[in-house]
């Protein structure tokens, strides 16, 4: 995979594509990165990215040009078709499944506008997904586009070695993860379950799901929604609900 | 604010906090930031911060030790009390709402994980809150830190001046941004509305706040149901979904 980013920040990637999984899967050959700085591509004498917004108003909001110049020029040197993805509050909510699409692709382009906002034509006319990973408010796309890459990266076949498998994929099963717990057993008083030291992996298992289902249904009662909840899930769900108070659930 | 963060990773936080506003905002000196590698504080032979879960499975699981002593250090250096946030899928929801609670805090720290899951007595005992930033998965708890200390910082008396105010800031209104344009008025054969080139600004108010209101409608419909929309709007809306394909709305 290809990833391109412009920002006009591009220092602010190198830390987070130097570390850990974005790390590795450079250096075993899944995934090139490119970030660029898109005041390269403004065609003027002061190099301005953004200008005053028609019809009024505060903030200052991206100029079409140097926008459409550097994903053009991305563009060219490659055969690939790539997604060019915006990162905005007006975008559609990421998630999982979003990322899951995203890997299957050969090509994504990010584009990260800061403190302002973008030009209406780059909207309707450049790009092919507008994405916002969350209902807050951040300086800049930047932030969004490392949780985008991070999240597809990991996706991309031979990334995650075995060592790594994720434990806290709460949102591949659908359910939020059971309580773990490691050594010591007791560590300042506070212990471990006696279900998880019993050997029993029965009750460990059935312990789990339990928990996850009683996570879930405290936490993120919506999740239970769309998730295809077997008779026995069923039966413990109200188990739990009617046993609120008890501290073994 | 002081922020302090404990992360396996810790560059991955250099270049985030060293541009842009997070940059400035503790240059201005209104926020002081602390990036720990908790492995300092694995009081054990080869400095192990994790281990195998009790009761068996995939992943490694954060041992408590390692943090619960980091946390204390930093405690024991202030007299503030501060809050300790968990990145965790399983976590609340983050919004907006709660970046304007996180800024009123004098001090936060963040317990990120990486690939693995926490020991259940950190979580219990330990953390004052568990955020997650989205219902995708990410390999650690970094990027979620990055982005609740941007949307956090950002709102901090004294750190955003007049020249970047907020044109993205749609979680703030409540309604998303309607279209923005700026120079040139016809791009590649891309014109701007005309409206925007009037001088009429109560046309352009209007234009703008339908606008608004249509995205909204397209994009969120969720957020209409807990904006406070007035009798004008709600015509507006209206007319909206009576005329979808009229390309004047």
């Amino acid at each position: 995979m290809r990833i391109d980013v412009l920002s006009l920040f591009p220092n602010m990637f190198t830390g987070v594509l130097n570390e850990s999984i974005l790390k590795r899967a450079k250096e075993i050959g899944k995934v090139e990165y490119n970030v660029i700085n898109f005041r390269e591509y403004a065609n003027n004498k002061h190099n301005t990215v953004d200008d005053y917004p028609y019809g009024g108003g505060a903030g200052m909001v991206l100029k079409p040009e140097p926008i459409f110049n550097a994903v053009e020029s991305i563009k060219a040197k490659t055969s690939s078709k790539p997604r060019v993805i915006l990162l905005c509050p007006q975008g559609e909510q990421y998630t999982q499944k979003k990322a899951e699409e995203l890997a299957k692709e050969e090509h994504l382009v990010f584009i990260c506008g800061h403190y302002e906002g973008y030009d209406e034509r780059i909207r309707m006319h450049l790009v092919t997904d507008e994405i916002s990973i969350g209902d807050y408010v951040l300086t800049g796309g930047e932030l969004g586009a490392m949780v985008i890459i991070d999240s597809v990266v990991r996706l991309l076949p031979g990334v995650l070695g075995n060592e790594d498998s994720p434990v806290l994929d709460s949102f591949s099963t659908g359910l939020l993860e059971h309580p773990q717990y490691t050594r010591p057993a007791e560590f300042r008083g506070m212990k471990v379950p006696d279900v998880l030291l019993s050997g029993n992996h029965q009750l460990i298992e059935e312990w789990r799901r339990k928990q996850s289902l009683k996570r879930t249904l405290e936490r993120r009662p919506d999740l239970l929604h769309h998730y295809p909840l077997s008779d026995q899930d069923k039966k413990w769900l109200e188990e739990i609900k009617a046993k609120k108070h008890d501290s073994n659930l």
